[in-house]
């Protein structure tokens, strides 16, 4: 009856930083922390743009495709769908989702801590992250 | 000797609708479903329109390759790997693969459920997908 | 005492061929190697071109992109980040990275063994590769 159960623990690394794969990344997060899932993002290459101000917000359809850009945000919106930055926010008020920033694309990308938004946890490499990748039950590659 | 083994678990999330996304998709799980792991697909986003009634036929390569289609469908075929319509069937014979429509997909981009072949087994959102994942012993993104 | 730890272990799937993917593929992996993980890499489908003579020397950002691949590899270099040959050497070095070229995908793109790189370990297909990532800590496909 005293057992405690373990949390689940799902991984994300977050290598795109285009509006069809971020939405994904935060359904997954926003619905996991409301099945008291543990979840850790990874934000790499493409995918730290979503970390800097105003990222989220300006994510577009990746190629040719961002020319359809405002008719999804439309479609989104119309399907009742919050948006990156509500889920984000949604994210941060169930407490259980930690965002990283990869701090090898930082220095490749030239992105300063001061240029990231505040929900940002904690800069890592990978090997801190891989570590945690590894002790989860649910890991994914986006 | 009475000891059942429980049969191993795969859990995919489809989020890709193109040509070379969707031939990993179900060389995996047809290769699966031989081995007696348990696969379950979930399409949500651009994997959709492969659920779509003739979606798997006109599945193409993304973006500018687009226009190599063909000439990727006869490689395809000298190499004698089925179609991505013939690898369904496959899946559906030997019974272990279940495949899910994404119910906000499916508001999102206004599909409704008489549209979709009928190899579809269930209708269900992230948090039911979610759950067979954290159960799962492998958990891929394509 | 006596206990021996079974070492943790990494199946990805390497599916695409472009540099930005390409480089988490060798970073997880030499970080892996470098963390005790047994990796096991699978090259299919776009993958397999980097496993080429000279693939991983001419793999670029992928379509449009394809312009910015010399001023992206410049900032690589800035950062100190290797070169993916350097990686894949690192990898090597450390022993516990295995390389595998998908055995389908080399028959439709005609590809001949010849034309490998000598640090592909073995050739194989999907359902070899499948037994590793089922009884893997971490899957991905990237």
């Amino acid at each position: 009856m005293s057992e405690v159960k373990k949390p689940k623990k799902m991984a994300i690394i977050v290598h795109s930083g285009s509006l069809d794969k971020l939405y994904p990344v935060f359904m997954l997060s926003s619905t996991g922390a409301a099945m008291d899932v543990e979840t850790h993002l990874f934000f790499t290459f493409w995918g730290l743009n979503a970390l800097k101000k105003g990222g989220l917000e300006s994510a577009g359809l990746p190629g040719l495709m961002t020319i359809d850009t405002g008719m999804m945000k439309e479609r989104i919106k119309n399907a009742k769908v919050p948006s990156l930055t509500e889920l984000l926010k949604m994210c941060r008020q169930m407490g259980n989702v930690k965002i990283y920033a990869c701090s090898t694309t930082m220095e490749m990308m030239g992105v300063k801590k001061e240029e990231l938004i505040p929900e940002v946890d904690d800069i890592v490499g990978a090997a801190s992250f891989l570590s945690i990748a590894l002790d989860s039950d649910v890991q994914l590659f986006i």
